[in-house]
């Protein structure tokens, strides 16, 4: 039997928002892999090994699901969202550069759809023009570098999304990323909260720069902010498609 | 009966990256609306309508559709990817804002795999990290934006995706683009070419910003440009999920 490794996104919640091929790899798994509530959103079936972790474990994770595929066994490595952003595709190649024998393994990356783009479809379209996505942790970072990133994306224009805006370890960093965006931006700018989009637990809150607070996100959060032209209309918000007075 | 509007994401290319909640509301349509070469996508039935129309006719169209389902008719827009990203969701809040009316109709947003993050997969990780999406056709923007947008990201650190690099009416605005990017970042930065992707003609190039042509692009390729630590892994390509010196 010929191993292989896929890492797969499950998309924000919602099993509508699956795509076939991860269901598929799912489904020829013998192994799945990943952070415990993920896990937990795969089926459980007679021949499948579920193998959840913990958060902050990605590098030995990648490592585990790296060696089962060398030993011959079909791993899915399961990410939330899209295993691109901000997820367990780079720790896995961190976990090859680290053992390049694993490099000549059969390994694929499943695209899913990614939090930010669910919440901005349930919103209506805010990031309907040039946008930037950034991760508010400093876990891996300095918050310097977060801070010279968001103020650099705001003053240019783009609409942003931001990943991991807040946790119980941290909460004074994202009053501090407010505070910035105050610092350039009009206090009617737009801003999103959109909590656990697609689950049962779904929340959305839009309200302007000047009204939000810290304590609308947590870690289960993606945060969008507009851009100056990002306005309401009806029940939804929408970024136009044209800038800078071009029509 | 009563009509709705869904604006639906087709995903990139492959069937097997169509959500089953956007195959479930193409099954449910009686219309589809759509840039001609999508709503080929999208299998005839008897009793569905399909409404192909030019490019850059986004706003007709989208007042078309809302007719349709202020009409009572069951309504699909499709776009090609995430209907959020550079795409008909935009256009279709801009006709809403135009005729207030159409506010009150069932609208929903439904998103897909955009290519970007489609192509990142292919490649291996290369958005694994803060990054930026920019779309590069000055169709809607003053060229001088796109300029300011590039280089603001690229000095602050972010990866970048461009949409829409390059097309036959605007051949030359790419290549100074790559010049702008040349101005900013080293010459071994990894830049790759991902055109077509998960279709049959699918082709991805990396390079390095120093080799790199504008005739790489054109209309169908989505760009990807690493960051400074971007780099390869046997086969792929991949950004490190931490960056300012920390480990």
């Amino acid at each position: 039997m010929s191993g292989w490794l896929a890492v797969a996104g499950l998309g924000p919640g919602d099993a509508a928002l699956l795509t076939p091929e991860v269901s598929e790899a799912l489904s020829r798994a013998t192994d799945i892999v990943g952070y415990g509530p993920y896990v937990a959103r795969v089926s459980a079936r007679p021949g499948l090994v579920l193998h959840p972790s913990d958060n902050r474990v990605e590098l030995d994770r990648a490592r585990h699901a790296l060696e089962l595929a060398a030993a011959g066994r079909r791993v899915v490595v399961v990410s939330s969202g899209d295993p691109g952003v901000f997820a367990m595709a780079s720790a896995l190649f961190e976990a090859v550069e680290v053992e390049p024998r694993f490099a000549a393994l059969d390994i694929s990356i499943l695209p899913g759809i990614t939090a930010m783009l669910a919440a901005a479809a349930r919103l209506g379209a805010p990031l309907g023009h040039d946008f930037a996505a950034i991760n508010l942790s400093d876990n891996l970072k300095p918050f310097a570098l977060v801070e010279r990133r968001v103020l650099a994306a705001a003053q240019a224009g783009f609409a942003l999304a931001f990943y991991n805006p807040r946790s119980a370890a941290r909460p004074h960093q994202f009053a501090r990323v407010l505070d910035l965006l105050r610092g350039c931006c009009e206090p009617g700018r737009l801003i999103a909260f959109a909590r656990a989009v697609t689950t049962p637990d779904e929340s959305l809150q839009v309200v302007t720069l000047a009204e939000a607070v810290p304590e609308m996100a947590d870690m289960r959060t993606v945060v969008l902010v507009g851009n100056a032209d990002t306005r309401r209309v009806g029940r939804w918000i929408y970024t136009p498609r044209s800038a800078g007075g071009v029509r």
